[in-house]
């Protein structure tokens, strides 16, 4: 699958296998995110670790971390993560809509009016980061983000902006799981 | 500096504060960035774990990764990684002029025609990723890069297009040092 | 529902109410697209009727003319007609992930040659219709297209140029049934 | 003429040639448009109907559709029906000079604030269809428009953006009568 | 007129005041580009030194100089320059549609394609100058220009971009005459 | 050097060889955009002057004007004007980094509010000149700007806006010393 070869399961080292195992299992299946970047082992640590990171360690809820997510991945037309994520999405907010809203036009979601701002922020730093200024910044905190909300939400769009641009070159394809996950009521 | 409030060092956890130590004793003075990712140590953790990745497995010259960085962050009009990231180009290509000129539009540059499609590439996948598509990739293999070199090119694109997002919200403001290194002969 | 305030169906025009009142029944619901055009019945007469002319007369497939809405629906941010067309789409081509796959990005799908020659003019139609020339029609006949499937193309492409711009106007919502149905297998 | 083999009009179906017979007779000259749309009457009837249903049933000015076409047929680079409702435009609104002033940028001609926020809106509509939010929609009512007059503009708007493709597609001509027409005082 | 005050003919520097009146002798009238300009005497006679020398010394025809204006005005809609400009190239052409094409689109125009070239060039240089790079410009040539040819090309382009810009923020509206000059047979 | 072969020294007329032989004298090189525009003197002599009266009859400050010229610059992408100028506005304002903060982005540079509306504007000016109307320039005169000053403002943006796109037709490379000129304490 995608552009890169990857190595056989049994061929990575102990520390990336074993992450795909654990993932693999929990999901019921392997999200090819983590067989595409097994193409480079050090890549791989580094990705997730990242990753892992901005998840456990957030001032704003899961499911406004997936929001932005698949807002970000819509804007820059990453179908990986647009999927997988939108899967997320509906099973971390209860919605079953949001995502597919979220993915076309976060306008014609509704929302309340700090995530309104919070993904009217994300847009801007994702189509036009050099726009970015004070003004913007003063944005998210009238709208009831604290500074620290405020750092983890920029990392989540910057991250998607890594993420997209690294799925879309490597041609990565969502799991056929994904396009289903939490649709049901 | 910037927009979020950094502790004192002294206040930072152990392996945060050696890194910035030895940061600081290498460059003579402490770059900004670790200043600022201080602000949350778990993701100082992650984006510098991800750096060194990128530069310590890389199958492109390092010249050529600091080219990568200094041609993405002109377009994202990031002011810290233009700067900080042209003293290290001149630094590591030893060509004093070469930054402020793939800051500013790399078609003014004097590149091989293999650079010149390694920072066509960077550009498309900076403004237009979800437009990268099989044509875009044969292209760099057809400049002469190998799948390996293709995979860390659009991981060093990609990894800025996080970075020069993340400088910008922070405000983060290059060091005076950066301004001048490597412009003598 | 929508910007728009809507006579009940018992004060519309017969040919009105009885056309709703068909759609109702072969959907199984009302599509909110009928209920929204409602709002002024001269305009809703000729909305439909063009948009059955389309259908009733193409030389192009039935999912053809689905993939066209979805992939130019999805490039007007228009969420009634990404989910309302994904689920027509899905149902007239047989391909449960199609849809959202054109809906994010056209490049990310397993398209023969021709049907990707069909998307890229849909997009260029789309976002710059004053760059369509010669070469961009010439492409179209190259890729086997005859005369009467260009214009019906164009046709689609335009009609939902259209349609985008109203529902996103009227604020029209998908009908939680067009999220899921053809979804399963 | 165009890009599409029109039949002789003694070769068409009798109400489409009956539609050419008057309109050539009430212009002194057959435009264009109809001959092109010959090109498949089960379009010609229902691109006609829905152009009749805007016209005769609209809560706003004939000069004001006028001025909406001829702004919207400026941004999106569309020949004939810059000509063409240009000539409309000048006969409507008594004023020879709007039309120029509108195919141009309709900043630089001499509006009301009322019409300034009309031509605000069909811009925004035309060239980011999915930015209109509930502020825009507002600030056409603030201006003073009904609820149906809202929607006469965006249907205005949406029909020549599809009105715009297919003539730019079709590579439709402006008679030349309609360079000229309505330029004298 | 304008957004500039601009004193009267008596009060202005000799030489500026006989210019104004050489010109409103052979036009008949007054352009409003010379009475704007007055507003500041040293850069009236600068601006129109620079016009001179670029008509005088010209290595391509009149006609071209007016098709390039007249585009490049269009890109940048600036009401007076396409509207003065354009009397001039029907005057020059002796095409009385050609400027109305221009302005709206040249790609609808009827040009050989060493006009078309020159055209293309144009918009490109008008919309990115940055990305002009030795393709670009070789393009040129092998449309047939000569190196001064286009040099001449770049400078008539690069004076109508400063043109477009002044007249536009100077708020120069055209004189009545040029709306209808040269339309007639 | 260049796209445009310029005759030597000893061919060229008079008056433009003083200009260079003077021009010399004063920066300790000959600065290549004089190089460059003596391929055509009579252009030479109209470029000069216009920029001999922009420096010489303004009403703003140097150091603005050249804040003005680098920022354009930065916008349009041209090597030879961000770094020729950047030396210039080192050398005006005596702020040693402000070049290379304009040239990237005005938003991260540390300027009064008056300054901000001025780059503001010019950004506007550069980027979507058709969209400057009168609440445009009512910012600027609210940023405490006098209408002179209005005027100076819009032909540097205008005149730098011509310059750039000769200096990248042309090729034009900055002399090396403009690199590193100003850059000391």
């Amino acid at each position: 699958m995608g552009r890169f070869e990857t190595p056989a399961l049994a061929d990575l080292p102990d520390d990336v296998r074993e992450r795909i195992e654990t993932e693999t299992e929990e999901a019921g299946f392997t999200p090819n995110v983590f067989s595409a970047f097994a193409y480079k082992p050090s890549h791989f640590r580094a990705f997730f670790e990242y990753h892992d990171a901005i998840i456990d360690d957030a001032a704003i809820e899961r499911a406004e971390i997936e929001m932005l997510i698949v807002t970000v991945s819509g804007i820059n037309d990453c179908l990986y993560c647009v999927v997988a994520h939108g899967a997320l999405l509906r099973i971390y907010s209860g919605r079953p809509k949001l995502a597919d809203q979220l993915a076309t036009n976060h306008r014609s979601a509704d929302l309340t009016e700090r995530r309104r701002a919070m993904l009217d922020f994300a847009e801007l730093l994702t189509e036009s980061p050099g726009d970015v200024d004070d003004a913007a910044v003063a944005a998210l905190r009238e709208a009831g983000f604290s500074d620290e909300q405020v750092w983890d939400i920029a990392t989540v769009v910057a991250y998607y902006n890594l993420s997209n641009r690294l799925a879309t070159v490597a041609d990565m394809r969502p799991n056929e799981e994904f396009y289903t996950l939490g649709r049901g009521e």
